[in-house]
């Protein structure tokens, strides 16, 4: 595959007896291909991140439910294997939820280009928001990767710059699994949009010397009053971009919100193995953290922008 | 060399012909000495970062300076390229100041002396500040590696630990070379002092959950009016203090305060090697970030704690 084909096929499909995902973990230094021919194998994918970004994983989800009807599996287990292979993402049980009644193929597939849709709507709902010459920052990598194509907060990105109105994206690494320097930063070249990477504790240092103008993020899950959880690190950017008066944008699409959850205590939080930090020390390792919506400028989804206070239904 | 063994000589000394340094790069995987037999090699042991930390550079450069006088180098030359090797420290030059009169290795011992001693005095300002059961989180590494012996933020911890004050130790990894998971989890370790790594962007979430009770780190320069320079990611972790009423402590030598500098806006920023970073996109890796003094709740020196608004001299 070359870089620029990064098609929703190529970042996961179904094909005959197996669900095919391009293998976030090996980028971007390898593009391969994982096979996975059950749903515990397309769960397993999901623990392990192969496939992560929370739209994704609900998309990996469905043809994994998808390919275990076709297998003839107990659809009960496959529905709890791979609703159970994450807890943060709600976007999980949501896709899981919307192949009960057909599980076929073709209902994955519609729920996959119904995602990429939704994405490139986000992205122009906000990208309205963008003045001309804008540098944005943006966390973790919810882009075509994440989102199964076209991408949430890179969406939005790739909206600003086709309109001239984005200049730059600062990119933070995001420790501990990069997803910032390896996945968003290949995007991002792959796009032609102009980018740097930065190491996660250098954002505030640039908002401090005008070097920033909104942060833009995705989410894994938001509450019904407008806390949204992602990748550890947002809530410090949130905290620090209201401290120079910078806006916070979260792209995600309405099957983030999570009208269940009331506010963002609510949220699992996944701790990951402490082994991801690298160190033979003690480590603690929290892979999300939650944005309470005070702290959220506008909340951009296919539906379009919403601003506080979070009035989603 | 034993963990329990980190006295000042083992940290750095002369030796007949040559300065001979704990390489900090290789920690915690190897306990390795690096000889460094004129004050160039001393300048790129500085540079290099094999010693770091402001006062151990400042020591360094001093028994450079002696070494370069026994070996009857050009001194103007040696001061030259000691004083260039880092940018941002204001101790490296000061003590090349001190060493100019009389450059010899007792004069440099001397110096080096007076720094641990310093530190033991700084900590024990500090821990003052320190209520029962505190849990305090670090950034980079301010122990007894980067002071030539006991640590300025760490020998605050120290101090507190051994008043039974500290409960536990939380430690920024400290991207991009990571100091604080290499080499203030070794330190701590070491110590005997309960400690957990976190990734640089976790802080504010722990932060958020009431896991952290004040935020101590070292300063590599401090200006006239209170503005303190430090390893990338302080000034983040202050603004996120701030938000959440926890106090913020610089522990530093008198050594550090530069009343030459008026504030932080004059203090040089060293933009190190985007490579550092390990991506092969394009990346920007400042190594200091300035926090204003209004964010600092107190800095302590071995002459005592000073509070906002800061008079030094």
């Amino acid at each position: 595959m070359g870089r620029g084909d990064l098609t929703p096929e190529s970042i996961v499909r179904l094909e005959a007896g197996a669900v095919v995902l391009l293998d976030q973990r090996r980028l971007p230094d390898e593009e391969l291909e994982l096979r996975c021919e059950s749903a515990a194998e397309v769960a397993e994918a999901i623990r392990t991140l192969a496939v992560r970004g929370a739209p994704a994983i609900g998309v990996a989800a469905a043809y994994g439910y998808a390919l275990a009807a076709s297998r003839g599996e107990d659809l009960d287990a496959a529905y709890r294997v791979l609703a159970e292979a994450r807890p943060t993402a709600v976007n999980l049980v949501w896709a899981l939820d919307q192949m009960r009644d057909e599980p076929t193929p073709e209902r994955a597939r519609a729920l996959h280009l119904a995602e990429v849709d939704r994405c490139k709507r986000m992205g122009t709902h906000a990208s309205a928001l963008f003045g001309p010459g804008t540098k944005a920052l943006t966390h973790c990598n919810a882009g075509g990767l994440a989102t199964g194509g076209y991408g949430s907060a890179i969406g939005a990105l790739r909206a600003a710059w086709e309109e001239g109105l984005l200049e730059h994206v600062w990119v933070d690494e995001t420790r501990p699994l990069l997803q910032g320097s390896r996945l968003t930063a290949w995007e991002l070249e792959a796009l032609g949009i102009p980018h740097a990477v930065i190491a996660d504790s250098a954002a505030a240092h640039l908002m401090s010397r005008g070097e920033v103008d909104c942060v833009v993020t995705g989410s894994d899950r938001i509450a019904a009053n407008g806390d949204a959880a992602n990748k550890i690190g947002t809530y410090g950017l949130a905290v620090a971009a209201a401290h120079h008066g910078l806006p916070l944008y979260i792209v995600a699409p309405t099957s983030t919100i999570d009208l269940a959850t009331p506010t963002g205590a609510e949220i699992p939080i996944e701790q990951r193995d402490a082994a991801e930090l690298g160190t033979r020390f003690p480590a603690w390792n929290p892979a999300f953290d939650v944005t309470p919506a005070a702290l959220i400028s506008a909340i951009i989804t296919e539906r379009g922008v919403f601003r506080p206070p979070y009035h989603f239904s």
